[in-house]
């Protein structure tokens, strides 16, 4: 199997969630599963001191180079990425994904995904290849999918739930340790840190999400 | 439990290696311990670009503030330390450990380590807690207890056993998914990304050292 990981960034408030994507990693190498990492070349929305919790005034990084942290350096740029070469996609969450890969954080139902991101969607999801998505990302997933009406969930926050409905996805509420599978749509998804308040919560959600992912592609 | 984990920035170049770190608080959390994350606020030694490998000249970033990215903004300054609260202290690895915690990275066995990290590994160490120390961070206790004799382990490069053997400590080869364990003076060492070709064998040793670093602290 190969998969293709997106990441967003390297820190959840400004860009992938680490936990998430370490998690996310180490599931998927556990299986032997190939992996490939894409990010998408282009300046993050903003940087915030992880520390205070603040936007670093005129502090610019780029979202291909930060996510290269969590990758040991192996990433690539989003737009070689092929569906033909991936069994799967996951992505991890984190304001990255809502910030960077789209503006649901911004602009909520309203958001413009990234190009490149509705683009490989898309192609996963015309070629039957499960997509996999963690935390805030089920956001991208009803963007780009919403006129095919998949099952999704962010756990319970009724709030960005309503937003995902808006665009067109159904919503379910879930808790942290589980997912959602969506079999028609070939979609996945659980809470992470949406829900999360321990490492270890987060870690049996998405062990099962890459299960259930691994099982779709096959 | 309570643990602390000493952080040194965010990226395996230039910082603390972000694998080693989340799977250090993945299997610390699973065993129920609290986890305290601790880093000293400092420039870091340099900015890497993980994307080219290149040092990104005149930028700076702080070695405290950077940690909070992977401890999702829980992270105390290392002065703050006691070793009075902690049950046991465990040091991933990265590049950080040995550019921004010592300069091991430029000087080998003629480094000096940050006073708060020596001070803290001296406590630490005369109340008979254990010290886990993962990749090449084995080297910093190197530093900070040669004059101890410390059996310890940063893999099989016999450039960097030497080094740690020309500040007083006895090195003793070890495979990924192994640990190497000093009984007298409390230390647990493992290679992880030192050897490491993929995260899961990473994961193997790392599991297994903090489960012995526990065992010590009962």
């Amino acid at each position: 199997m190969k998969v293709g990981v997106i990441l967003s960034g390297c820190g959840v408030y400004d860009g992938t969630e680490i936990h998430e994507a370490v998690l996310t990693l180490l599931a998927l190498d556990r299986t032997g599963a190939e992996i490939v990492c894409f990010a998408p070349d282009m300046d993050q929305a903003h940087v915030v001191n992880h520390l205070t919790g603040q936007v670093s005034p005129g502090e610019r990084r780029n979202v291909l180079v930060e996510s290269a942290r969590i990758a040991r350096g192996k990433v690539r740029d989003v737009v070689t990425a092929q569906a033909s070469e991936l069994d799967a996609l996951i992505f991890p969450g984190g304001c990255g994904a809502a910030k960077n890969l789209c503006d649901f954080a911004m602009k909520e139902a309203d958001c413009t995904l990234h190009p490149e991101v509705t683009r490989i969607i898309r192609q996963m999801h015309q070629a039957k290849k499960p997509i996999g998505a963690i935390c805030i990302a089920p956001a991208i997933l009803s963007k780009a999918l919403g006129n095919q009406g998949p099952t999704l969930t962010i756990g319970t926050d009724t709030k960005t739930a309503a937003a995902l409905e808006r665009m067109g996805a159904k919503h379910e509420a879930c808790p942290v340790r589980e997912f959602i599978v969506d079999e028609e749509h070939k979609l996945v998804t659980t809470p992470a840190y949406m829900l999360a308040n321990r490492i270890s919560e987060a870690a049996e959600g998405i062990e099962k999400l890459v299960r259930e992912v691994l099982r779709l592609a096959r």
